[in-house]
């Protein structure tokens, strides 16, 4: 069995933005994020980022297998290999960090029976559980495109780590235009990695992105079934 | 060309928890959320409902071609129909709203050029950019495996939800043990609907699921490149 070291919850999480303003509500952080055109050369503090990648590690996953794994490329050397792999895009070489976000296709089979008796030490079952979760699990997942669940899962821990961001006062700009085969061979991943996206963090160098509109939500859901479109209340309009 | 209706960013949001406290910051968000095991039969306030399905629309898609769409299932009936397809996994007969997340394959080919041209509209460009950023996504978009892109998608959007819904104090549950097939059927979505994901909210009936632990940043963060492990600072731990 692999063995891992675990983490608790963190603390000692800075309680401000980078600039010492109170840390932004979701809400706000939904209506200020934009992906990020350009970037200062401004460093990111190693705090932030630190608190960043641990409260992304807090986000859910199934049977909290935990599939995302990042590199975090800060050298300007890497970041210039990191833009090539990428179409060129500007903000990879200005941006502070960029960070690769992959996964290994069937990792969760050589982490699954750690992660799950570190659950149950924890109070999440007993040892005779395990054994038959792996079991389902193995049956489970092992039904699944390990593309389409990988991506998933990365995807969440993704999303919560711009979201973070955001709320420190750090801008962000995800990116999905890049040649996966160059970004592993370039930073020495396995074959049987998926790389699922580019995330640049740090400080936005003016003007930002113009916000570009939402569908309605008549537009995207649906009530009680397909083809039967929201009705916005009163107040929202 | 289809057209669309849009929306601004939402306005007249609530502005505390559904019990009244105020809104929780991201980091308490990060440490509360819990796969909610057991729901109590109490609604979801629709005022609340509507503004996480709001606020989850705001979140950021490639291009802006937002691909998710939610079928919000309410009705004890549809629910017991969707824990039919879901494995039976009680929450779904007991929470009061579950959401299916979906998206149709190559749907962002028939919704492009109304999204652009909203956005050019909106300052993003002009209509000439448009016609030419139209043919650079049809050919990018198009390289693509259409359910690594929806389903990535799909996932910020959810991911958005799940962690608004908790800063407003509405315990969720994430699910992926479905029958897609079988939901597909039930709700009447389309042969190409890809379903990506359930999602449960309500308010949680306690016991509450232990914390199962997470991975520590060493096992999951490299540094510059694959197998470098990251460093945590002494603050950190």
């Amino acid at each position: 069995m692999r063995t891992f070291e675990f983490q608790n919850q963190p603390t000692n999480l800075p309680s401000t933005q980078v600039d010492g303003t109170p840390l932004k509500p979701i809400t706000q952080v939904l209506m200020d994020r934009r992906a990020t055109p350009h970037f200062k050369p401004e460093p990111l503090p190693e705090d932030y980022l630190e608190a960043i990648l641990r409260l992304a590690a807090q986000a859910p996953s199934g049977y909290n297998l935990q599939p995302w794994r990042f590199i975090v490329v800060r050298e300007a050397e890497g970041r210039a290999r990191l833009q090539k792999a990428a179409m060129g895009q500007a903000k990879i070489g200005e941006a502070p960090v960029v960070v690769i976000a992959f996964a290994l296709k069937d990792g969760w089979r050589g982490d699954m029976e750690a992660i799950l008796q570190e659950g149950a030490r924890r109070g999440a079952g007993t040892a005779e559980e395990v054994k038959k979760q792996q079991r389902a699990i193995t049956e489970f997942l092992g039904a699944f495109p390990a593309a389409v669940w990988t991506n998933r899962h990365t995807m969440i821990a993704l999303t919560t780590m711009m979201l973070v961001a955001e709320a420190y006062g750090v801008d962000t700009a995800p990116m999905e235009g890049f040649d996966p085969e160059a970004v592993k061979r370039e930073f020495g991943l396995p074959k049987e990695a998926e790389v699922v996206a580019l995330l640049a963090l740090g400080f936005a160098e003016p003007p930002d992105k113009p916000y570009g509109g939402r569908l309605a939500l008549k537009e995207i859901v649906h009530v009680e079934r397909y083809g039967r479109p929201w009705v916005e209340t009163e107040a929202a309009n």
